[in-house]
C-alpha cells in the first residue's frame, strides 16, 4: 500500500503540500533500541548468568530468572558451582522443538545441596508482580506481557514465564518434582506454549543460540542422538559471578517499564516501512522478547 | 496433578471403585494420526510438489498451494520446469527467522513465462472457502483454522496462509509485485506472523526441514552468508510430476474436514497424559499444522 499512499499525497493541492512539513517518520523497533537511553536498560546480575563453554569453542550465555523460579535457579547455581556440567553433553536436538543437554549416562552423582523443586514454581501469584500486559490477544492465556524484562503470560490470577524461542527450561521425568536442573533445554522452534505451567521455564539464551540450533537433528525418538553420534561436550558451565574479573561476559535487557520499551512493543506490532505494506496491529509474546545486548566484559 | 487425581480415586469407597470401569483413555494426537482411516488423508498432487535436491545429498520436498496463490505457483512451476534453480544456492540463514535460496549473483536470466505476481494473492475472499476455524484465539487475526489441509487466518472477510515454522514464501523486493518465485524461503523460527499479508506464502516443507535448519547461520546483515562462505548448492529442483515414475516422492496431508482431524486439533489443545499435568485448553495455528506423511514412491 506504499504506492497508493504516496499517490494520495501527490493528489493534495500543491500549496497544501508545499506548506505541510513531511509527516514525522515513525521510528522502527531497531531505531528505538539504538536510541534508548542508558536508564532504559538493566544489567543481568552476574550470579544470574550461566556461561556454557563447549569443546567446539562456542559459548552459550543464559540469563536465569530467580524471582520466578528460586529453587530451580538455586539448583542450577549449585550444579554450576560444583563444576557438575563439565563433561556432560548435548544429547537431544529435536527439530522445531528443543536442544537439550545433560548427563547422557544418567548416572553422574548430583552434588550436595540439590533440592527437589516444587511444581508450584511453574507459576506464581500475579498480585505483587509489576506485570505490563501487552494490549494484544494471546493464543494461550488471558493475557501476555512482561515482568522485569521477561515474557510472562497470566490468567489474571497466576503468572508464568512463557515457552518462547530461546527460552530455557528444566527437563524433568514424569513426576513434576523431578527437574533438578541437571537436564536443561532451549526452545529452538515455534513456541511450544503447551509446555507452559507443565515444566519450569528458568532462563533465556542471550548469546550463542546458533550453537544450539545449527546442530544435526537427532535420529532417535524425540530427537535424541543415537548412542554413537558425535555431539558437543560441555567444557565448563559457570556463573559469570564465578569467572575471573575482566573475563566475565555481561548483558543488559531493556526494562519493561521504560518508555522506550513501550514504544518498541508498539513498533513491533505495527511495522510499516518501505517493505511492510500492512501492519499486523498485534504482536505475540514470543515475537516480543525484550531487547538484550552484550556489554563489554567486566 | 497426576498424583492428586490418583489419590482422589483411591479415596473413593472401595465398592464404587471396583464397580466402575476405568475411565476411557483419551487418545493422544499421535494415536489419532496413527489410527486415522485412509479416507482422512488427501494426496499432494505431483504437480504441487517441488522436490529440491542439494549437492550435499539432502532433499527438501515442498507442497505448493496453487488454490491460494495461483500466479506465484505457476511461476515456481515454470522455474522448476526450465531447470532454473539448478546451480543456485542457499544464501541466507537467519536464526529464528528464515533460510532462503536463489541466485546469489542476482544476474541469472529468468526463463520465459514468468509473470509479475499481484499482491492481491497475499489474501483472498473468505466466502467460498471451506474454512474450518479452530475454536481458539489467534494472536494476529480474528480467527485461524484450516482450508484443505493448510493453515489459514482470517479477518472474517479475507483469508490468508499463515507464516508458520516450515512454511515457504516468495522473497520479494520493496515493491510488492516483485516476487517472481526465483527467491524462496522457509520459516525456521517462531512464526513471523507479521509477514502475513505482506508477502506471499506458497507452500510447506514436508520433508527435509533439517537440511534447512542445521546450517551455519549467516554472518552478514539479515543472516546472509558472506561472499566466500560455504553453502549448499541446488543440484536440481523439479516438480514430482516431472520426475521418473517410480522415483517420485509422494505425501499425504490430513483433510481439514475429516473427523480424525477435528479430534487431532482437540487433542493438541488438551494434552493430558503421564507428562502433561495442565492442558493448555488452546492451540495456536502454528502448533496445529495438519499431520502429513510420506507415501511409498510412485
Amino acid at each position: 500500500m506504499t504506492q497508493p499512499v504516496r499517490a494520495a499525497l501527490l493528489a493534495l493541492p500543491l500549496l497544501a503540500v508545499a506548506a505541510s512539513p513531511p509527516p514525522p517518520k515513525v521510528p522502527t523497533s531497531a531505531e528505538i533500541v539504538a536510541g534508548a537511553p542508558a536508564s532504559a536498560w538493566a544489567a543481568v546480575p552476574a550470579q544470574d548468568l550461566l556461561v556454557i563453554d563447549l569443546d567446539n569453542g562456542r559459548r552459550v550465555a543464559i540469563a536465569l530468572m530467580p524471582a520466578f523460579v528460586p529453587v530451580h535457579v538455586a539448583n542450577i547455581r549449585a550444579l554450576a558451582r560444583a563444576g557438575w556440567f563439565g563433561g556432560t553433553t548435548i544429547n537431544r536436538v529435536q527439530d522445531n522443538y528443543v536442544t537439550q543437554w545433560g548427563d547422557a549416562t544418567g548416572k553422574k552423582q548430583l552434588p550436595p545441596g540439590i533440592v527437589a523443586p516444587s511444581p508450584a514454581e511453574y507459576e506464581r501469584p500475579l498480585a505483587g508482580l509489576a506485570f505490563r500486559a501487552m494490549p494484544y490477544r494471546d493464543a494461550y492465556a488471558a493475557g501476555a506481557g512482561h515482568v522485569g524484562g521477561w515474557p510472562v503470560a497470566s490468567d489474571g490470577r497466576l503468572a508464568w514465564l512463557t515457552h518462547c524461542y530461546a527460552m530455557v527450561g528444566v527437563g524433568r521425568g514424569l513426576a513434576p518434582d523431578t527437574g533438578t536442573g541437571a537436564e536443561l533445554y532451549a526452545v529452538i522452534g515455534h513456541a511450544p506454549r503447551h509446555l507452559d505451567r507443565n515444566i519450569a521455564t528458568v532462563g533465556r539464551v542471550l548469546e550463542g543460540m546458533d550453537a544450539l540450533t545449527d546442530l544435526p537433528r537427532g535420529t532417535e525418538a524425540l530427537g535424541f542422538y543415537s548412542a554413537g553420534a558425535s555431539r558437543p561436550t560441555i567444557r565448563a558451565a559457570r556463573l559469570a559471578a564465578d569467572m575471573p574479573a575482566g573475563a566475565r561476559p555481561a548483558f543488559e535487557i531493556m526494562k519493561s517499564d521504560a518508555a522506550a520499551f513501550a514504544a518498541w512493543v508498539k513498533a513491533r506490532a505495527n511495522r510499516k516501512d518501505e517493505f511492510f505494506i500492512r501492519p499486523a496491529g498485534a504482536v505475540d509474546i514470543c515475537n516480543a522478547l525484550p531487547p538484550a545486548r552484550a556489554k563489554p566484559a567486566e
